[in-house]
């Protein structure tokens, strides 16, 4: 075996690995953001949703997405993998049915390994905007259905030969790819769900409701960090020196960079730094170096990554406005910050940093050519996740319905969906949420009452 | 140095990472899997036990596993790995006396280390089966002993040279050598321990004695599952492209096999998707896959999977029914789904899948030889492991004792052992088992008290 | 690109990131041994700090550690990494400004990734011994000043081309030049803010303040465990199949002996097992092995590790006993033996263990030179870093204020400093401090109310 073989293939599997511990954080993260009562209902979530994208991007996802075909879809080597395939030969040297990641020079199963994993992200980050409200079955299908066909069919258009990437759009790592398709994903689902109870006021109040536990998602957001050295550097899918040595820092960067923007914006904004924001300003950073973590310098990416945490704050402020109640602030994130870094491919881009041309952003002599192509790939791919994903919620919502009866709703989706509790022996206190502020009957008197809501559940 | 050696020596020292962070796996898991009250002692237990392992495998273990000797035993350079070795040299260029290791073109302190940290997950795997009701002391105790001589000896019959190995026997990570050594280890703490106080009524009646923190059991078969990639992939211990690739994703199958088929089967059978057994089915979807990881193909490790996380639903069912209390579910992730594994080997194996000859599964054309050599594998296995530790729980029995008192277990094992408490700020509710069920004079009145468990440990 | 030098990169990059993982391990055990209270504070700190000293470490920290210069400071390059450098290139081939680090063959982003975690590490240490008592903003601004000036001065003089590395003494992966630094400044700081509220009583006594949640300071612990097989093994900067294979085993060698002989130090002294003895303990093995883990051999690690262990001990004991008031244990570790660990260079050094030629230890041949050397850098180190810090914490503490106000240190600095709790829900008992033994008038009142923490705090 060539030694870049083996070189390549330990990067690749060792960055894949990162980017699956991924999923322990984004669970920790969405767990400790939310309330104690939802949280088995969160973190079970969180648990088969790798198994459900696993079990769809291998029975369809991956062919959908990286066989060849025309621009819209893939065509060959639909099921299981199962195409003709000379990997880790690349180039002139391949005969296969997977051309576009021909370039990879890795065995077809370390290929589809580390796709699936980026796959298992744009399912997980639909969790935190759903949370606290969606019924366990609907989550796993609607999950099922993003791994088989909606990630796939977006990804085929950017990475896997379609028409996005032949336009000239640049998404490196995936802030369209895989962050705002599971952003407009978890937008859809946020609409089709309506907000948790009692989030709203009837006056217009927008009642916050704390997470009940920010060392696990404090917890969850260093995992998070940690697992985006292997989502950025590894997407070079070789063991390029420079190339990892760059994206690593460019990495780092933004996530400093929107780390201590946001903490700033919210201490002038609310008078006190938010832990939660400075959390969600960590990740915003890093989902907007995302597209062009491979593309800018290093004084870019922390230019991107300030704007980044900056515009998680308002976002999430504005969110609320809109009544679209995004218990994890997982919209902010994940798809304003993956158009926001789209965008910025598209005005800092240079070309030689680490040997893809883009032709240059806006502010590097490139001109609109390529923040255009970076336009319509950010308003193709919202128009179709949108639409498809609402389609689903909605086929799924007058079927087999997404939303857990009010009443199970006040008393925790932990009794209701699975029967237990996270924590059985501690006591707590009144559930953080008004109820006065709603007029709806005998089922204010559950939540209005002193008593805890594990005894509430008993 | 030959590049080869350099990447095998990189492959295996980051695999044997992965694999010594399963600790934490198994601590969190236990730990959340427990109540609080014993907290302190768990989290001690793990945490020990890896040095406690890697003391006994240093001092002699590694000799005894590894050594040149009978087809039963190691017999030279025993004692503190000092034998002639001059790895990374292989084959027929190899001088020294850890012949069966001789293979793997990596340092000799390489070997070790990732030998090691597999001896001490056969270690840890006890722990959890023998919580809530030992003696600290004796747990170190008898993990010295398993580190030492149980695992090392079982070890060298498989891997070292021995007889098992010459047999036809094929284990390549470890169902037999390390989970079901585990796992028998754990059976005989159990029966020798005794159940936990209220576990089991005198009418017969099951109490269900939920864990105090599934955030945290969660968090950790998280790890455990990130940590499985080092296990069995760096099981190779060589930086061989396709079969790290191929391992990786029969790994992952496995585990979401098991994870899908655990919550499947316990939402039909007990009516709501326990997030325990979706963690359990995990698990035992990776132990049973850990066997034959390298041997079989991706649909097989569905399979394979499944079953596992099917078994495992019905085995915490049926060791409840025969009184045998695990806390943790330990004995039927790793000594079910071990021995399961290490079958599923001589049906399903098939020559050719990363270059390894088995001769095939029944399955497969080669008819029972391989089957039969799995068999005599897993009985002389459970015969040896059960009887040693069998015998060694009974020395501690009658010497030191290996159970709390009454008292103690009842107030908890963290104060009695610890003296102190894992959440000392926060406030419990009564403890979670049934004092009425027992008839057992003045402790019921304590066990009955409606006082949290940690006032009443005051 | 050759070969090497990827090789060198990769290893470089994941031990990178497993040091980065080490602020995930200080941020949970910090918080795990502080009061429920004061954790969104610590959480806070934990996660900003890394951002900060990032900044600062590219700023301007980079250049003063590592630019050419004069013994005592770099003065090229100084300013954003800015310096000529033709990095990966080696030896003779080198031209660029930052000649002390030449010798590693990886890109120069890799070399400045690698070198900010550990400067990271520095500025977290500080975090645990100023916990539950410093203002956010102080810690922020102190935390500024160790990254870009404090840190890469002392950086300087010993692997930066100054005059302690001229004089002979040797720091492979930094008990003096990261642990003993950070440790100094947490001195000073613990100084500087005086003892929390409540810790010594009028009368002499020594308050203990147990921590609120012992999972997850466990959890933290492992996870330092693991990242120190960054810290130590990944400090060659070069894939060196030897060096790892044997730094990894006297790193994993001197955490098992601080683990057991802290835990049997505590258990003889304290009359039970103290888990968090058992955690320092095995952190002390692990500071007092980083500086001589390639120069002493497996025997002489044991023993280093078990004189840690036991160490620490008595140390946590002794500051107590001096009034200083280190809530974590932080100086102990990372101070004490910090400095024990560079002292055991030049007692056990031995040449030929990895290739570097320290001219041995005491104990092996080499008489008092290198520890003469080893003495110089200590004390050299610790009047440069006491008196910095403390001038700083001073001039910090005459403008803006380093500590809260005595009823926000009661009320808990979350609600304080960050507005928010880090566990909303849960009801907590009585603040576990005695105000009784404090006589201060008005405050009394409320830190002896039967209320909880978090009712005080509304």
């Amino acid at each position: 075996m060539e030694t870049q073989v083996i070189l390549d293939t330990l990067w690749v599997a060792l960055a894949a690995m990162l980017v699956f511990f991924m999923n322990t954080g984004f669970a920790m993260v969405e767990a400790g953001f939310a309330r104690a009562k939802n949280c088995v209902n969160i973190l079970s979530k969180n648990f088969i949703v790798f198994a459900v994208s696993s079990l769809g991007f291998l029975i369809l996802g991956w062919g959908l997405m990286w066989g060849d075909g025309n621009p819209f879809i893939g065509l060959k080597g639909l099921f299981f993998v199962s195409g003709a395939d000379n990997s880790p030969a690349t180039g002139d040297a391949y005969r296969g049915v997977y051309t576009a990641i021909s370039w990879a020079g890795v065995p077809l199963m370390a290929k589809f390994f580390f796709q699936l994993v980026f796959c298992g992200t744009a399912g997980t980050i639909v969790s935190g905007a759903v949370a606290e409200r969606i019924k366990y079955l609907a989550f796993i299908l609607f999950s099922f259905i993003m791994a088989t066909f909606i990630y796939p069919i977006v990804g085929h258009w950017i990475w896997g030969g379609g028409w996005l990437g032949q336009l000239g759009m640049f998404d490196f790592a995936g802030s369209t790819t895989v962050h705002s398709v599971g952003g407009w994903a978890a937008l859809a689902g946020a609409i089709a769900l309506g907000p948790r109870f009692g989030k709203y006021g009837n006056d217009g109040k927008i009642n916050p409701i704390p997470g009940h536990n920010l060392t696990i998602a404090t917890l969850g957001a260093f995992v998070l960090w940690l697992g985006w050295f292997g989502f950025n550097p590894g997407s070079t899918m070789a063991a390029d020196p420079n190339a990892i040595a760059h994206i690593l820092m460019t990495t780092n960067t933004g996530a400093i960079a929107g780390t201590l923007s946001s903490t700033i914006v919210s201490w002038l904004l609310l008078g006190k730094p938010d832990l939660g924001m400075t959390i969600n300003g960590c990740l915003a950073g890093l989902v907007a170096i995302t597209a062009g973590c491979a593309f800018v310098s290093v004084p870019s990416a922390l230019i991107i990554g300030c704007i980044g945490g900056a515009l998680v704050v308002f976002s999430v402020i504005g969110f609320d406005r809109l009544k679209i109640d995004d218990p994890v602030g997982a919209i902010s994130v994940h798809l304003v910050n993956g158009i926001f870094g789209t965008i910025a491919v598209g005005l800092f881009a240079q070309d030689g940093i680490t040997g893809v041309a883009t032709g240059n952003g806006l502010f590097f002599g490139g001109g609109f050519t390529l923040l255009g192509a970076q336009l319509v790939g950010i308003i193709a791919t919202g128009i179709f996740t949108f639409t498809a994903s609402m389609i689903t919620w909605l086929i799924l919502k007058h079927t087999i319905g997404i939303r857990v009866s009010l009443h199970e709703e006040i008393q925790g989706l932990d009794i209701g969906e699975h029967g237990n509790s996270a924590y059985p022996e501690f006591l707590s206190r009144k559930p953080v949420f008004s109820a006065l502020q709603n007029g709806n009957g005998e089922t204010i008197a559950v939540a209005t009452s002193a008593k805890s809501v594990f005894e509430g559940g008993k």
